[in-house]
């Protein structure tokens, strides 16, 4: 049967849905980024390239190699323990010359409750640590939490995608801020679902505004869209931006009269610059805050992650959500999804544990946790802002600063020019650019493209984790003159 | 507007394929079973059940509670070393005392590789361990194997789940074995892509049968079904089954004669208990032998894992695939699904590296590693051995010799009676049975009808993991005599 010498598989033949994701985090400037550093790491290679390295401010991965974020002592000598517990048996008395005590007790007390690390959790994950999870927001937001409705997860994307694909039909719409990370248009292409636009105000340091809000409604109403959810990420990625009470007080209120489950990705809630002027609030306080009607209706899932904050921990992927007022029949189904997947990876949920019930003052690991924890949040804050008032200085450039999150989101005043000439090249101008800033430097950027962004404007993203800020931000500003002298 | 009172998110609402997915292994029974342990976990708790401990015999999870497989100290000993660099580094005199030198050395060398587990990977996983899965493929294989088509995951579970949705389009087929591991049912449910099934031939310990195959496969055709991949697990779960290379070769000339992708699921490859008569061969090998032009043509993915094995990691979620005559377009968009999950759980990336490359005869670590895994695969061997015979003695049960995997999967002649009273409590006779033998002895199996079987026989599966297997067994040999007894 000659039939079968065509292959199978094709563009032509595999899943439509597949065809449409678009995840420009990963995509052609980083593949061309692996190209350059694998080149740099060849003896004597890369002699012919600009730039002696690659600076990857493309991805909030704040342990990678040259941006060295040390990560927590304290987690990973008690991951340490748990990995290999003859550590805290039979060679206890050597250990104890390494290991703090507070370190030691915590991982006996989580192997006792645990077992083996290498051992498959149940599918929503440890028991005792969802638990301290519930505490742990119970603390935070004065309003009671229930250990069953919280789910830990490999990561907040992993709960994203599973939340968006249990949620929505085929062809009803999931309202998403603009700019927004990747996962959530890539998860709905992916799906089949809509992603509904609502346009973040970059003149008022990215924030929502409820008439856009209800716009973007209105229009997807007219254009026959059943929006079923409404994705907010706060503090923004890649905005920076950190939302107002009264603000998620007219989301929640919104979400409310137009039957909408929101869903709140907070995973850079610890990161956060100004805390008396713009604090964190989480969407469940506001939610369980309001009138008793809406307090006790509006469905939401929040997000968090070890990914993030100060921990950083993204290779282990841990995470997870709490559901609020979510009819018990579909957390059903929820738990049915989660069990296929069998369970998070056991090191990412103790990654959970460790970032709720981080060390008390008075143990003997706090003063170097808090050390170590103060720097990598006091970096970052200071980073931010040195970046945003680097990049207000250059013409054709303007840069809102970060309220929190680990990004900055410049815009860049593109030139006639440089736009007829991404035009003749195929790409948008702010790709054209990346790529162009990518090949002078070795700085990786994402496009803002990549995010979406108001027609006619062009943005990049970079993170704030990269040491030599100096340097790397002086590389980024001949690297713009140049490139607006250029297209002049 | 009253209607937002209305919950948004009911089993009417939400995506209907979702409710389609069915999951047996971690359902009703798993749920009763934790109810149980909690139970018994309370002090002074359980006193009313007529057993003192809850045997998990549902699941292929070696390292749980109860059943107490050590972890291979090798891998415990390197991931330790990585997830706490200073031992190796500021601590190094006092771990020299601990580990021995090969195991320092290779964490040494994979910290060079690696950089932090904390950070995020290349979403296919580290290179540099893709580099020796492909030379460990080579040297099992005697083919080529390339880096660039091996892609890391966390677990085979996941694997296969990312393959069949970027294969199917909605309706079309996918053939799977029946009984089979209900991940394949439950994400063809989820994907809206059709199981299509063919029978294992239980009297010839659980074969595939050409005939019948092809019987399948026109069955499907004749109701418009079109077929696009073939799943084969082997070693089998839930049967033990392993299949002869003319087996094999008769799927892929099947595979090249219909158009049909081959899916390779080989977890258990490692657990082989009669080697001469019945050793492991990869369909890798087996394509690769055949003619030309089916050896370049038939799409291979093939699927491995670290939680089987003798290394049984399962909650590290750690697996790769290899992709076999894969159109680079396709791979292409298997690279770009792979990337918006970010990259798999870097200590499972590590535990694929120790799998494909343990420790040589000469290193430190050899004669414990030795020790350690041929312990564990000789206990599941004597056990699964053991638990047969004994299952066959038994009036109204028969069970087939397991050549490979981790279960027993015998066939219950069930009563007349008992059938009745399970259709009046609106059950499968077989659930019934696993629920009853749960209650009785506190031991959890899965019925037959979670994994599909012959309409009008009862299976049940059990693990060949417990300890104490005498004890074990001889409570099922009690309860299932009381069950005929009292249906007789």
């Amino acid at each position: 049967m000659s039939s079968a010498r065509k292959p199978v598989l094709t563009l032509e033949t595999i899943n439509p849905a597949v065809l449409d994701v678009q995840y420009a985090v990963r995509g052609e400037l980083a593949l061309k980024a692996d190209k350059y550093m694998q080149e740099l790491d060849q003896p004597g290679g890369g002699k012919n390239l600009p730039f002696d390295k690659v600076v990857t401010a493309n991805i909030g991965n704040p342990q990678q190699k040259g941006l060295n974020q040390r990560p927590i002592t304290f987690w990973r000598q008690i991951i340490s323990l748990l990995e290999y517990p003859d550590l805290m048996e039979e060679h206890l008395e050597i250990a104890k010359k390494i290991y703090p005590a507070d370190v030691i007790k915590r991982a006996q007390s989580l192997r006792k409750e645990i077992g083996s690390v290498g051992a498959y959790t149940p599918s929503k994950g440890v028991l005792a640590i969802r638990q301290r999870v519930a505490k742990f927001l119970q603390e935070r937001d004065g309003h009671p939490s229930d250990p069953e409705l919280i789910f830990l997860t490999a990561g907040a994307s992993a709960g994203v995608a599973q939340i968006l694909d249990i949620s929505l039909k085929e062809g009803e719409g999931c309202m998403i801020p603009i700019p927004q990370y990747p996962l959530y248009t890539a998860t709905l292409a992916h799906i089949g679902a809509k992603a509904v636009p609502y346009y973040l105000q970059e003149d008022a340091q990215w924030s929502m505004n409820l008439k856009s809000l209800k716009q973007s409604v209105e229009k997807a109403k007219a254009e026959g869209t059943k929006i079923k959810c409404l994705a907010v990420i706060n503090p923004g990625n890649p905005t920076g931006g950190c939302l107002s009470r009264e603000a998620m007080q007219d989301v929640v209120q919104l979400c409310y009269d137009e039957g909408m489950v929101l869903l709140a990705d907070e995973v850079y809630q610890r990161n956060i610059f100004d805390p008396e002027h713009r604090p964190f609030i989480s969407f469940k306080e506001v939610v369980k805050s309001m009138p008793m009607d809406i307090a006790d209706s509006v469905e939401l899932v929040s997000f968090h992650s070890i990914s993030k904050g100060v921990s950083g921990e993204c290779g282990r992927r841990g995470g997870y959500f709490e559901l609020c007022n979510i009819n018990p029949d579909v957390v059903e189904q929820i738990y049915k999804m989660a069990s296929v997947t069998l369970c998070p990876p056991v090191t990412g949920q103790i990654g959970v544990d460790l970032l709720v019930n981080p060390p008390k003052k008075g143990d003997e690991s706090y003063e170097q946790w808090l050390t170590e924890t103060t720097l990598t949040h006091d970096n970052l804050a200071s980073r931010s802002k040195y970046m945003c008032e680097q990049f207000n200085k250059l013409e054709g450039m303007s840069c809102q600063p970060a309220e929190g999150a680990m990004y900055l989101f410049p815009q860049i005043t593109m030139p006639e020019k440089a736009i007829a000439k991404a035009k003749e090249i195929g790409k948008p101008a702010d790709v054209m650019y990346t790529l162009d800033l990518l090949d002078a430097t070795g700085i990786c950027a994402v496009a803002g493209s990549g995010f979406g962004q108001e027609a006619g404007t062009y943005h990049m993203r970079v993170t704030a984790l990269c040491p030599g800020v100096e340097e790397y931000v002086s590389k980024i500003e001949k690297f713009h003159n140049d490139f607006m002298a250029k297209y002049k």
